[in-house]
């Protein structure tokens, strides 16, 4: 009788300390990863430039804005990728392009 | 006596086992659904023009850049998400809008 | 012997239920944790003119664009944070500014 009280007691101990869902250190070790992973996250960006009307952004990149030749400051982005200078004889377009990285 | 000891030994060993913190399962858990979820995020842009010298973004975005009419090349953000071209009788003004989502 | 086998079943029990991963309320807690976190990450920006050919974004932001004075729109970045307008006699240049914060 004495050993089946002990023998429940010894069951329950671990059952209620797992049962109760993640423990402090858990949550604590949770948080910290994640603003660990989030602090190593950067906005990066690079230029890409043609001589002509038109700069494309490399793959996973998108375009943050659009330089032109001669002066000219009227450009459209096509797609979500490709810089067009509006301009008549452009010599040069440039294309700024952005993303997330880890 | 023997009991007490081997009862001793029963209740040390889970505790042990939970005391030293997330194991390294859990661990590995977090580090794979965190760095999931931030492979998940993008870097997202729309253009939006208007026939003024004035273009907004919507809610939930900022401006990274603005496009004008006739060339110009002289622009300012009013507050986070307001793209004004300076030049006069401009016919358009297009905003650059960016957001981060995942 | 009897108490041999109720030890080694006490044994078991908590070692098979921390062996087998982490549980589910773990898991979702990770998740909640993760979102959260990602949701309150935001893509900032802001302007920074000064009055020469050149404007320097501050530390840990990038450059989105640049605009320039007397409706120029030929520039271009150098590093990645310094805008420098190429028309002749810049009386100002605006570098738009970009980071992720959370």
């Amino acid at each position: 009788m004495k050993f089946c009280i002990s023998a429940a007691i010894l069951l329950l101990v671990p059952a209620l300390i797992i049962g109760q869902g993640p423990p402090c250190s858990i949550d604590a070790s949770i948080r910290s990863i994640v603003s660990q992973y989030n602090r190593n996250m950067r906005f990066e960006c690079r230029s890409v430039t043609d001589q002509s009307s038109y700069a494309s952004c490399p793959s996973g990149y998108s375009v943050s804005s659009c330089s032109c030749g001669m002066g000219c400051g009227s450009w459209d982005i096509q797609g979500s990728n490709k810089c067009h200078c509006q301009c008549a004889n452009m010599d040069w377009t440039s294309a700024r392009c952005c993303r997330i990285t880890s």
